[in-house]
């Protein structure tokens, strides 16, 4: 065989022509696969690209066709093990579809965010999921409906854009299950350690929204629901706040355990805090679970390794993001959800997945005081 | 202010320039940032782009300045927690010069992998960062060569490629470093939980060869040569094959651990072949770390909440993605290796990160033989 010679310069679709003895046009609709040729022709354009060593172009294509075969995915930190699994999901799904995935992490800051969505509408991608960092400022969003682009909030509500497509966790109704498996066991001093526990006011407030609220909202509000239903107040001084970094929630969650001995259960509503909420109780002292016991939130790999194994509320994360692509798809075969005739138009869909809660060996029932 | 009309069709380019009273080459050179236009032309185009609700299109003016402003990252599996650090690294890294991720999961499969090359070729990306699932067989890389686009090769390298940049982490001397601290606190049978495991005779006679080598094979090596600088010999029975699923490997160790009490220590080469050992060894009903001894791989959070800690090799696995951006976006700047003048050749790079045993309480002293 010959060996291939150093290229200079790419072929152009004129030489495939000429060498082919078709019209550009023709060759174009040859390689590109839309409108008619016929086989015979569109065989000897193929052989003529292949001897020449042209390359398609996607992008030439994506702007005959208007499509680029590709979506758009926003999250707000693809290193968190959830993120990483949704997007496994979200990949796995349109790869099915032959869509691609371009991505996009935001580390929660708005200004990334904006800027991730005015870059997704210049590359033209066919669609976008968006986990988006402030569900409370999101008039960035309304760009993606100017541009009449289907997208689907995944994981995060945006309160005021219900008529826009979401995949969320049902995350009030598995925080009070969790809550409620504690209360079983007798348990009335109750801990949670959330990122929300500065809105707990709010979040009291408001406990018919949860469905709009951010999952550690939401979580908070199931925690609520769940103590109120067993007639108990709610101690202030047991909603521990902490943000989304393990060791400040670890100090956190330990400076409660530290200054109140009547604590006997602890709740964590997410994986980084679960694992601080672990370290602290393991550095309490505490027998666990015979004295404290604990419900973590998101079943990660290391709950069964650790002694006692981690009763947790387990999230379908990869299933999240595969809900959300197919959803996507959806839209984008039918056109999104706002851009109808007021008379054929479906209906945005809310895809609340549920949690389960699965019992480990890390809750055990309420110590028998001893006096 | 008036409530933005329903849009039926998007603004065109010549309607902008109609609209700014300029001819249409112009109105793109203004909003493309290409050639020459005055800044008071530039002005009045732009507000007349804002006035009629035009989207400048990154496919049109990727097509005219032939960059795309995006890279491809093909990774194995971006569920592992390791390639979701290392795919922070490089979006956190190329964002800082104003490019996207196009991102392909290829799941080990080379059919996925060839797939992901020509797609990427398609969507004219800028560069390509690629960790390969079969470093064995990568005729489909040569495509990125003809196509002269740069790339540059994560974690895995390829033998027969020289001179493709390269970064990875050093695995042979890692391990060695891990096995010698075993050794060190006199343990003699070490077994290795490793999915190159049936490459032992393979990896055995090559040692001089392991910068070559795949992670796995070349962590292998590494502990063959840590024995031997003992004087050991290999008892191939000690060296412990399971593929990276958790159970499979967890159950791969337990049998061996039943089988032979002689054994005193574990070495596990990955993330997920670490905690399938460590299930092992708690599996096992010996004391750890009083009867036996293990050094995991990849210091994910859950080492430090288990009881022992573990003692691991800490991979830099967002330094890994970032360095390899970083080394991708000079190539692109500069042109990639192999495509130069033979006298102004720059070399290829081949960066080896290094990595780091931290010392935790899962290794402990040789037990004394009761007899």
């Amino acid at each position: 065989m010959r060996e291939r010679e150093h290229q200079t310069r790419e072929p152009s679709l004129i030489e495939v022509a000429a060498e082919a003895g078709v019209s550009t046009a023709t060759a174009g609709r040859a390689l590109g696969g839309y409108g008619q040729v016929s086989p015979a022709t569109a065989e000897r354009v193929r052989a003529a690209a292949a001897r020449l060593g042209y390359r398609p172009n996607g992008l030439a294509r994506s702007l005959i066709n208007g499509s680029t075969q590709a979506i758009a995915v926003v999250v707000t930190d693809v290193g968190n093990p959830f993120f990483a699994q949704a997007l496994r999901g979200v990949v796995d799904k349109v790869r099915t579809a032959g869509y691609e995935v371009l991505l996009f992490n935001t580390d929660s800051n708005l200004d990334a965010e904006r800027n991730a969505v005015r870059v997704l509408l210049e590359k033209r991608v066919d669609g976008a999921i968006i986990a988006t960092g402030s569900p409370a400022d999101t008039e960035h969003l309304d760009s993606l409906r100017d541009a009449r682009l289907p997208f689907v909030l995944l994981d995060r509500p945006v309160p005021d854009r219900p008529d826009v497509d979401s995949v969320m966790i049902a995350n009030a109704a598995s925080a009070r299950t969790a809550v409620r498996h504690l209360l079983s066991q007798g348990h009335r001093r109750i801990a949670v350690l959330t990122e929300a526990g500065r809105e707990l006011p709010y979040v009291a407030d408001r406990l018919s929204d949860c469905r709009t609220m951010r999952p550690s909202a939401a979580r908070l509000a199931g925690y609520v629901l769940a103590m109120r239903s067993a007639r108990l107040d709610i101690d202030p001084a047991l909603v521990v706040h902490a943000p989304y970094q393990r060791e400040i929630a670890a100090r956190a969650m330990k400076k409660l355990l530290d200054a109140d001995p009547s604590v006997t259960a602890v709740f964590a509503t997410d994986n980084v805090l679960s694992i601080g909420a672990y370290q602290a109780i393991q550095a309490s002292g505490r027998r666990f679970p015979d004295e404290i016991s604990m419900v973590g939130f998101d079943d990660q790999e290391w709950t069964t390794v650790v002694r006692p194994q981690l009763t947790v509320v387990r999230q379908p994360s990869y299933e999240l993001g595969a809900r959300a692509a197919g959803l996507l798809l959806r839209r984008i075969a039918n056109g999104p959800a706002w851009d109808r005739d007021a008379d054929d138009r479906p209906d945005p869909e809310h895809v609340e997945l549920p949690a389960q809660l699965i019992r480990r060996s890390s809750t055990a029932p309420v110590p028998v005081p001893s006096f």
